[in-house]
């Protein structure tokens, strides 16, 4: 069950996962301070808070947890740093300081986005079990390519060409955004046993919080400063990208999100009161302003 | 065991397996005829070929090497696609047609690379053997990551800036163009039950044949013409790259390939006349002059 200190030490244990994945092997210096730089520089670790909180939800040990925390918090800062050289967003700020491409050149980028992609993956085939390392690589493979998040940030390309309907919309972001966070909750699902409505439950929880989440997102880069966001506020708008808050305007698309939420929440009944900290922490990603 | 068919026949069936991958899942249309585009555009297949030439030599069935045939032709293609990058090595002609990103864009490349890679591992979490599966994971993330092929391009990147020694050559070629030559090998040898010199000598093997095949790619860019190579010719002098033919001169780096092949062939040894077909692909890849 969760502690009142679940949040905090979730992340402090991420974080020491991920230190000693990077510090693993024979590494060229400078590759493995890049990697170092994308991964370690803050970061909410939403998605390892995921993966804890639903892992915690079906009985698993933190231990079972590590792996597929670690990994989807890898590939989610690989997906930020190719998204933000040159050819795609061209984004100069990430988390508050510079983006690696500025930081290490535009082939490191490339290469440290790579490394992280294959790390994710080394750091599932470590799990002690076999049969749910293999269905974790699986959801985190489908969930990270051309028909997942790769697939979304091509949506996302060419949106920057033509206005969206609402649908396409949603289908660019179940993509970028919704297939990761709904990959962190279902491979923490996997390490537990759950009954098959337990199991639908928790993947629709998944695809609802993602959505949520980047609608408040939308909502975020529209309202809140650079300096509260850590990178460019109003970037979407400057590129004329298509988004909730363009299509919907700010007011419709907050009230989307809630009603995300509730969805999101609606589908964790089955848990019962079992399903507190994974509530708690829906409802934070759903109303952040961070 | 192999018969006089054997290298047409499985390049026949990587390209359908390949062709079923690229055909899966809900993907934009731009990007996937872009996957296309990198991955069922010509090539040798030199990593399929070794790994069912291999996978008959323990015993597996041609089912079971489908998954790690493709996956690591998946890889070497993504490499491919990201290391033409203008950022990179700013190739324009690969397999004699123009490179993915002058066709497609540099954002659109980036993004085939990072769904071809996953899409590779979506591939081997779909064997049936959930140990043999996670044991294939972990050999391709290895070969794939910071410390096997990106770790080897980082390297190559760092080599057009400082003349480099024999020995960070190797490490560069092993890092490159070896790890993933290796995992062809051994992903195909998990399939089958080996003894344990057995294995011990096809890691070898694997290791020495990645060398030999580096090594003459090294000595064919220097004397091959442009239209023999499909790709420019002469490039790695023009960039100042260090290679085993600018600290060897070609002769020598002739020699040295002679010697990687004949230690591969060496380590063969072990399975007696079963290796034949094995060592005959060695020779090819050794010797080659395409």
């Amino acid at each position: 069950m969760a502690t009142a200190d679940a949040p905090r030490a979730d992340v402090e244990r991420v974080n020491h996962v991920l230190e000693t994945l990077l510090n693993r092997g024979e590494v060229p210096a400078r590759l493995r301070e890049a990697m170092r730089y994308a991964v370690l520089g803050g970061g909410k670790r939403i998605r390892p808070r995921l993966a804890y909180a639903t892992g915690r939800l079906v009985g698993a040990s933190p231990a079972a947890l590590d792996a597929p925390a670690a990994a989807v918090e890898l590939l989610h800062a690989y997906s930020l740093v190719h998204d933000d050289l040159p050819a795609m967003d061209d984004d100069a700020l990430r988390r508050g300081r510079p983006t690696a491409h500025v930081c290490y050149g535009e082939a490191t980028a490339i290469l440290v986005g790579d490394a992280l992609q294959a790390l994710a993956f080394e750091a599932l085939a470590g799990g002690a079990d076999a049969a749910i390392a293999v269905r974790q690589v699986a959801l985190l493979a489908e969930a990270a390519g051309a028909g997942g998040m790769v697939g979304g940030q091509a949506l996302d390309m060419e949106g920057e060409t033509r206005r969206f309907s609402l649908a396409e919309v949603e289908r660019m972001h179940r993509g970028k955004t919704g297939a990761l966070i709904r990959a962190a909750v279902m491979m923490a699902a996997a390490t537990g046993s759950l009954a098959e409505e337990e199991g639908t439950a928790l993947d629709r929880f998944g695809g609802q919080i993602g959505l949520a989440f980047q609608i408040r997102d939308d909502v975020l880069d529209a309202t809140r400063s650079t300096a509260a966001l850590g990178k460019p506020h109003g970037a979407d708008a400057r590129r004329g990208k298509s988004t909730y808050v363009s299509l919907l305007g700010v007011d419709a698309a907050r009230q989307m999100a809630a009603e995300r939420l509730q969805a999101a929440l609606g589908a964790l009944a089955v848990f019962g009161d079992r399903a507190r900290e994974l509530a708690a922490l829906a409802r934070c990603l759903a109303t952040r302003s961070f």
